[in-house]
């Protein structure tokens, strides 16, 4: 069985499509990751995640320690079993959410030390102790603990931050290394930090490859910037990467960032976007976002999306969708979430397709010129 | 195409096994109908409610006449259409609502006008305005229009209502008679009223009997008389109606009251319980009722039920199901409400091939047994 490969079939400009072979199964790339914080992909049974195309989905670290518990999903056989989802999964470090959620945090060299957003019971995360964690998960993509600055540090913080998340990246891969059969069937990624500044993006990028891992992060993007500065970014991060593995864009995001990121050299993705906006009523459309609560649709009997292939654009009319939103009925997010997963993964598969085909430059324009015609 | 018929395959002392004929389907018969309140069966997916067995659904004319209302409904093609289910749909005629859920009712022999819940718009409801709206909806089993007084009104308050609904039910089955091609393919209801008395409940099974109607129910029961008074008077009224014709007991119940209500001669039910209740963490096993909030199944790795077939069970822990709960996360609500009602329909089949080989009386006996040991 390979514990972890990358093949990369066809280029394309910067774009690349390809495979990651795992032992829980395969995931093909550019891929898009959906988020289950919590052991739930919220408000989707698991077989209609797999349905909509997804290959792998993510775990947070940080929910899934504080609750069910680490050692407690360990004892209950690990997440996979937990929620009934076979095929392999990534999780997160906890540095970023532990970062954003938690409450009295003080970060040292040794690590981070917090109160639990839920109980405000006191915890502590270390390059070491996320190890452990992701390893009682049974992760099978491990990321390393990095720590995640705000996007308009000054230059010297962002420094400083960048270095100790680099030693906590070295940390990382010597804990993952001790973790027995676990090390041997799992992934680690490193996570390369720097914020907008292509110096220290190199260094960093130079300082994973330096320790190795089986895919590289780009982390400390999509926290507030904007697109043309996370482009901007993207327009040299990816190539700093080695051109063998897979590079993972973390937190990210809209259709139009996706496709932009790939055209840029990225190869996978995750964000709560779809999944969250789908619970607030906003559905995507390949003519761009639509908020199924607007009245305009209260007899409209014609799909969510004419050109989406999903269960529920089969099957339900944007009135029909309207109406379970305006009722607050359950159904509403579940088939709109859906939805939005489905889309998420039609749109990685279109891109792959162009991709293969030699063919992605025009598909990216065509893709714009629908999308945001609506702007 | 039959527009409506009843076989009785067997019966076993009074329970009876059949099916009910229809158009867009069969019925069998003891049937639990699981409630769609609002165009939906909260919280399911409408090919996840038909995977659990359930032949028929109900739908409510009060909360779909003010929301999205009945003609805009019909412009939407009718409620199979505009919620994806193409199997029977019985509509109840609202009275029963319009009694505890709407505003500043006024009650006279034209019929009630009412404030609605939802924005405070004034309404009318009459045994006219009742079949058009359930023939708008494009409803399979339309309910005659009645008054539903409360279980311990006196007995002459009870009589006055029992003959208005007799005449409202006169008045349904002349409106329902002149809808046209929808009754040329639906099946109209009479409702049995007349409190916990017998004799009551006697003259207004006679008057229904002289309309004539393809299936009588009875109404006024489970208004929080006890399961004791309500077994007192299913003691009587199925007899009293028609030995032919399907009867139906409105708004039950409990496992245990609709087995003493199949083993009285009812065939037909809903009930808002198993949904209700799977939102709310309750989850029904063949031992009983089960909170799964309680921290006792934190670490329980078996199956809600280990005698239930339903794809929850098969693939879900206790403690999964517990974590969902405790996270607040809507796969609880989904998972516990797809359980529930797949176990009323294990109920009833099990019901129904007891009643075929003649052994229902041993198996009510084992089912209350086992299910009410832990009281």
């Amino acid at each position: 069985m390979t514990r972890f490969s990358f093949t990369v079939h066809a280029t394309d400009g910067r774009a690349r499509t390809g495979a990651i072979a795992m032992q829980r199964g395969t995931i093909r790339t550019p891929a898009f990751m959906p988020v289950g914080t919590a052991g739930t992909v919220k408000a989707m049974k698991v077989e209609d995640v797999a349905a909509t195309g997804a290959d792998i989905i993510l775990g947070n670290t940080y929910h899934l320690m504080l609750r069910p518990g680490a050692e407690r999903m360990a004892r209950l056989g690990g997440l996979h079993r937990f929620m009934g989802w076979d095929k392999p999964i990534l999780t997160d470090s906890g540095g970023y959410q532990v970062m954003s959620l938690s409450e009295l945090r003080k970060i040292t060299e040794e690590g981070v030390t917090f109160a639990s957003h839920i109980d405000g019971s006191r915890h502590m995360l270390s390059p070491e102790r996320s190890m452990e964690i992701q390893r009682l998960l049974g992760s099978d993509i491990v990321m390393a603990f990095d720590e995640c600055p705000r996007a308009d540090a000054p230059r010297d913080v962002m420094a400083k931050s960048m270095a100790m998340s680099m030693r906590w990246a070295k940390r990382s891969r010597d804990a993952f290394d001790a973790g027995g059969s676990h090390a041997e069937g799992a992934a680690l990624f490193g996570i390369q930090q720097g914020g907008l500044d292509e110096q220290l993006r190199g260094e960093s990028a130079g300082l994973l490859r330096d320790i190795g891992f089986d895919g590289y992060a780009i982390g400390g993007l999509a926290v507030g910037e904007g697109q043309e500065a996370m482009f901007a970014t993207l327009d040299f991060a990816p190539g700093q990467l080695p051109e063998d593995r897979p590079r993972y864009l973390m937190g990210v995001g809209k259709p139009d960032d996706i496709v932009g990121a790939v055209e840029r050299g990225v190869d996978m993705f995750d964000c709560v976007l779809p999944t969250r906006s789908g619970r607030n009523g906003q559905g995507f459309t390949w003519d761009g976002p639509l908020n199924l609560r607007n009245a305009k649709h209260t007899e409209d009997v014609g799909p969510l999306d004419p050109d989406c292939s999903c269960p529920v654009c089969a099957k339900y009319s944007r009135a029909y969708l309207h109406h379970l939103f305006k009722a607050g009925e359950m159904l509403g997010p579940m088939l709109l979430t859906e939805h939005n997963l489905s889309f998420y993964q039609q749109l990685m598969a279109g891109m792959r397709g162009a991709i293969a085909e030699g063919r992605f430059a025009a598909w990216a324009s065509a893709f714009r010129a629908r999308y945001l015609a609506k702007r």
